[in-house]
């Protein structure tokens, strides 16, 4: 549990707050790359850590994301001519251009010297992974976008998704690196027979493997209490999560947690396609959720996209706003017959059982209300880096400025129940806490 | 009119108030037995006095009200499974008994006693009358139900209905025992001939009797200035609204007030279907009805079941969320011609003319600007009553140990006018507050 | 730009501000005379400077503007039966008339003087012009009504219409009042060529005249940057934008302030309609627009006004409640397209791009964080008006005592560069500010 005092300093993410200083200081999505249109497009409206922003794509091909807001009288350029390398407010026709300048002011006298002061609020922004990422610190040194290992690779090797969740964003992501829900959420009901269920249910094949995973449910159903190894790294954090498997065997899950707002999912084996999420708060009782699926070995393929589109994995079935079909508002379309006889939850797709379950806590859950147990140390550990990181204000966080520490990559194994939870990843990945930088070239 | 802390002090019932404390002491009605289903059925949402809960039934069939938040990580029960003796938490599979008992914790080692320390908020629960009774104070001394006397007779002879109403408990209360309105509100329009207006106004006969009501609408309208006595008793208060009749007689209509949350209405003459209420608070500006209609000494016929469900007496038409469905947002379909020529008000339904009256008074009515007058004695003399009551904290209000005292009867009677309120009741009744608990072995 | 303080001073004007003080001491628009029913029809609601409030003709033809509360209990008098010569509340039958005397409280003792204490806050009110206007302090001298040139005209000269706005009232006035936006805001596309404008752009038309306003365009898109005279008189401000014309002329557009919240549109040339605007504050975040065509000459034929109700000039195209059907909620059907080929704004309509750019700057826009420049000048002026009369408190605003200063005129004018403002209004209007009151009788 965490004091009140502790919940708000760890939830609350807009300007002026120290998680909001914090975010800030890194790169972090801010929208699809899909949906910025080509030079010239209309503007997109995006709310980022409480902030009204527009994203656009000038004449020239740069992106924009600036202030919605126009300076002379706070009119919003949402509204405005994105047009000849600039966005054009229509009350008075103040134009800017990706960086903020003012480039035309023809409210004032040809002599005015008026426009050299003003300027339009505007961050960096960069696309990576068929991601628009931004970095919304305007004071801060600008360091290098994060090497994540899908945005390193050809496109036909990635697939991105967004959705949007109404909740608190940091109880979203602890759903992702609380890996001892698997054995309840996302699985069977209790009355489906363990050996049928990998065939029966592809929810729970949605939230092991894309492939076959017949043994691995069959283990995390029958260990309910994993038992979690917690590795600090540069760039974040490992979390282990060891089930025991058949004879002298153990099933490792293996998460990673890089900061600020990033985890990646613990079920890919050798070959399998991985999954990673990035929760971007829009404001503190909602975030988008960024989810990332790659496979360094061989493209997706498109039967793979198309059961992502339609929500496998733990890519949500969204509508053309990327609101989730299934969600608060209709109660996630739960299916009582459905979990008395099927499934854990009653119901479909792993995304919305996550989602389910995460904005059931409330838009923010009163964390000092909790009882933390031995499955929640990921949890304890990643909440204890998040506090002390926003409590060191002004210091920059050393991750930010360490962009090859986040080609690194994690998933499923298993081994002999001796070994180490490093040494599993030094087998598996060559590293103790799974980086791969040294495959791609800086 | 009340100073704006008295006003407050009446009517915030949530958990850490005054007036929430004293609703605690006593059993309240939570739903309508309907709601709930069979063993093992999915669980219900209730809000009560501001506390999101949830109602199941078990394996076994017993009721467990309890908390909606999980004790591990706040995730919502209602999403739970109602299986085996106890609601499962889908989040980490921690189980809870009716009684708050954790049953099953398996994020836990097997040797681990962190179970023992675990409880989920439980609230005691009955079934009486058709109606779902809770008991919302976890620290007092459990109390024997109270005795009103439709929960004492056969399922046959009672029908119960709620609704919901937008706006405080009290104002709704209070408009149930400020019998004065009768002479308006729920009259024909003054254009109809009062002899005609008995046949012609369905409305005015449901608020006055299921029987023809001749005398009675005459009555109500030619003396629209009532002389109020209170009796005070044991369990409430009894109140006489006294109007001139034919001659030398008096047209006695007779309400109880039931501590916390009663009220009986004051219509039936003897052999008459008898109509009571009961406010529990949602939250403060909203609260459900609980309507019961009983008959002492015959069943309910399947004619006047029809008719209630259908709007009738205070029952209200309502969907099946029991939301009346002529209501606040659509200006209970008010049919001004209507209004003109037929009816006082142009609204359809006894209990949907009270709820606009309600509601139109705002969420939470401001008694600081009242102006107050002679057929106000009963609503002053229930608030004295009850801001005594609360503000005796600490104090257990002597009426919730008396479950015997809330076995009264009220009605309407014509008597000569030189006659007591307290021998109109002694003639009627056989007591002087209506007490007819003799009737009844405990 | 303005302090936070003053911000707030300008924009709030709910009951007990200094601005809604100032407001209050000068009969304001409340209703369209359309709204309001015949003698005993069914009240309205309507909200004005945040007071929830009824208006309602009385059996002999007056009209009431009161407090939709009752006195007694605060019972919403909406649902109230207007007839023989007063408005009756169906909770008790409590009376009013529309000064707000209590007429008959049938809930009293005959002998009671109770009625005698109880009064229902009414407001004078009076029809001029086809608007129905209230004077909503009850403590001050009541003024004679403002002499609009519009409410001295036959009803065929004239005509009006109102529309709901999502915004503070200040902000929306200030749209008026700042001419210069005309260069941006109404125009067709910059691709489109000024000449073939006029006739192939018929928003921008509207915006400047009814009829043909070919030189007018080309003007208005050639001189961005007007420069401003402002002149004061005794009821409020003229505003002279003055823009570069053809040869040794400046093409001037005279706008008029008069205190406390109608501005007269800049664009009729002799002969042609003029239009005027009234915003009444609903509450802080809302208000309503009462717009007025008049024509001193000649009637309004019927092809204007189905061109008005169509939303034509300044009149809005709204539905049945008077809401815009292009609005906030549906971005006003922008058409991205067609403001790429066609029009400044892609928005339909002179009066619904002025509420896309207004609503666009927030519910209250802030002004703390403006940056005005030369053509600000006349809304600097007009909130040192408005600021320093709010200030005056307790000293009654000379211009609601003086009716006849309100009789003004302003539009369109052609003239050569030399000749100022003063001398170009006495040259069109025979007044150096407008007025024309010689023209009619009082």
């Amino acid at each position: 549990m965490l004091s009140e005092t502790n919940n708000r300093l760890l939830t609350e993410a807009g300007p002026g707050t120290q998680m909001g200083e914090l975010l800030r200081r890194f790169w972090i999505p801010v929208a699809l790359a899909e949906e910025i249109g080509g030079p010239d497009s209309p503007p997109q409206r995006v709310t980022v850590l409480g902030e009204p922003l527009l994203l656009f794509r000038d004449t020239s091909g740069r992106i924009g994301l600036v202030d919605r807001r126009c300076p002379h009288r706070g009119a919003d350029l949402y509204y405005g001519r994105n047009e000849a390398c600039g966005l054009r407010c229509v009350y008075h026709g103040w134009k800017f251009d990706v960086d903020g300048n003012c480039l035309d002011l023809p409210t004032t006298p040809a002599d005015s010297r008026f426009r050299e002061k003003i300027r339009l609020t505007a961050y960096p922004v960069q696309e990576a992974g068929g991601l628009i990422w931004g970095f919304l610190d305007s004071a801060a040194a600008l360091p290098a976008i994060p090497r994540h290992e899908f945005t390193l690779l050809p496109d036909a090797h990635i697939h991105v998704s967004k959705k949007w969740q109404d909740c608190n964003w940091v109880q979203a992501l602890e759903g992702a690196i609380d890996t001892a829900h698997l054995s309840f959420l996302h699985m069977p009901a209790p009355s489906v027979d363990a050996g049928a269920a990998a065939a029966s249910s592809p929810v729970s094949q949605a939230a092991l493997s894309d492939q076959d995973s017949d043994g691995r449910v069959r283990w995390v159903r029958d260990d309910p209490c994993p038992f979690f190894t917690v590795l600090p790294h540069a760039a974040g954090l490992l979390f282990g999560a060891a089930r025991r498997a058949d004879g002298d065997d153990t099933y490792w899950r293996t998460t990673q947690f890089l900061m600020p707002n990033h985890a990646y999912a613990p079920n890919a084996f050798p070959g399998e396609t991985q999954h990673g999420q990035a929760w971007t708060p829009a404001d503190d009782r909602s975030c988008w959720i960024y989810t990332y699926s790659w496979n360094s070995e061989r493209p997706i393929t498109s039967a793979e996209r198309a059961k992502f589109r339609g929500g496998f994995s733990i890519h949500s079935e969204v509508d053309d706003r990327y609101v989730p079909l299934r969600r608060l508002d209709n109660d996630y379309l739960i299916d009582r017959e459905d979990q008395r006889r099927n499934s854990f939850t009653g119901i479909r797709g792993v995304s919305e059982q996550d989602a389910a379950i995460q904005e059931s806590q409330g838009p923010i859950v009163d964390r000092s209300r909790e009882h933390l147990g031995e499955t929640d140390l990921g949890i304890i550990a990643f909440r204890k880096l998040m506090l002390a990181s926003a409590l060191a204000d002004g210091e920059a966080p050393p991750a930010a400025s360490m962009p090859d520490a986040y080609t690194v990559q994690c998933g499923g194994a298993v081994a002999h129940r001796d070994i180490s939870l490093a040494d599993v990843m030094r087998d598996r990945f060559g590293h103790t806490t799974g980086h791969v930088g040294s495959r791609y070239k800086s």
